[in-house]
């Protein structure tokens, strides 16, 4: 049994779409972060990293979301939510995931949680003002060349897609000019129509 | 025919080992950051994120260091530098590799490269001071959990070994006492040692 630990608007949505998109059986577990459950030493011993996702399998443990999306496609190959007998369009798509978790999240995380490279406030918000810029500079990349469209990978939908669309989430917040991203807008309406994606928010948000 | 664009002390040396491991033919084509060569028209139509590595191959263009290490793998599976038969296995190494682009090289950048995420002299001096905590802290669960030992995944060398080695190599420079990584120290002296380690470092500071 497949148990996803997970917190509310936070990327571990990306791999909870995915599990429902696959068919998987999988429990669900909140870590409270209002309880800063993810530091507790019962959370600790599932990731020593103190964040989610993380994913709990008879074989072990997973975490980053690139791996765990690589891992549910690879697990559940008649879902075809990867191109896994091709080397290079597989790689393609974990060149995508990588500039997710790598910079796209990274700049975004500059907002809330600057605490993690700096120690001053001034530094904090002097971070978070340039975050509609650094954010929005990752999604000028996607917006012009990696999103091929209509899915992230062209006309087949992939685990990709749903972890553009959990960070694009976040745009509005991060004071990105979404006008400036109709494509990724367009991709983001069309993600959060599906009936997976929806009983996946539904289900963090009810918990 | 594969080309490696890469910079010497950058993540790029990676997959430089890792094309050297497989036995690939390719060529390197050098970037020249004292030039801002990363950042020209000719370049930017290679990788319009500005960075490296780049690698160029017969049916398009990957980045992304995570990606490329797998996908050197999977088209050289004699070399047997992944696990590519086994998902859970595969992830676990995966999984290490993400956490090396988008945590450990993440924190690392922090000293030289803040103006990707802030304006001010006062912010990059901050986050400077920090990254001997930051990247510390990283490598602390790396010394910890995640190197198996001998190599990262355990008894087989894989491709996490030469990107851990990689990023390893920055550690006195960040500030970080290796007198708490004995582990980490060890694996990076004997991937010192390596042939291919010594052939790729000479290539890349000759040019």
């Amino acid at each position: 049994m497949l148990t996803l630990h997970y917190a509310p608007h936070t990327c571990s949505l990306a791999s909870h779409i995915a599990l429902e998109d696959v068919g998987a059986k999988y429990e669900l577990r909140r870590i409270d972060f209002t309880k800063a459950q993810q530091q507790s030493a019962d959370y600790l011993r599932i990731n020593p990293k103190a964040r989610v996702p993380a994913l709990t399998t008879s074989r072990g443990i997973l975490t980053e979301t690139p791996a765990m999306l690589a891992f549910i496609a690879q697990s559940y190959p008649d879902a075809r939510l990867a191109p896994l007998d091709d080397a290079f369009a597989f790689a393609e798509l974990q060149s995508f995931n990588s500039y997710l978790c790598s910079s796209v999240h990274v700049a975004h995380a500059h907002r809330m949680r600057g605490y993690r490279w700096a120690e001053e406030q001034s530094s904090f918000d002097d971070m978070k003002r340039k975050v509609p810029q650094s954010v929005g500079a990752c999604f000028a990349v996607i917006e012009a060349t990696l999103l091929k469209g209509p899915w992230v990978m062209g006309e087949t939908y992939t685990v990709a897609d749903p972890y553009l669309f959990t960070l694009a989430q976040w745009l509005e917040a991060d004071g990105v000019d979404i006008a400036r991203l109709p494509r990724v807008i367009e991709h983001r309406e069309r993600m959060a129509a599906r009936r997976n994606v929806i009983k996946a928010i539904a289900e963090e948000l009810a918990e």
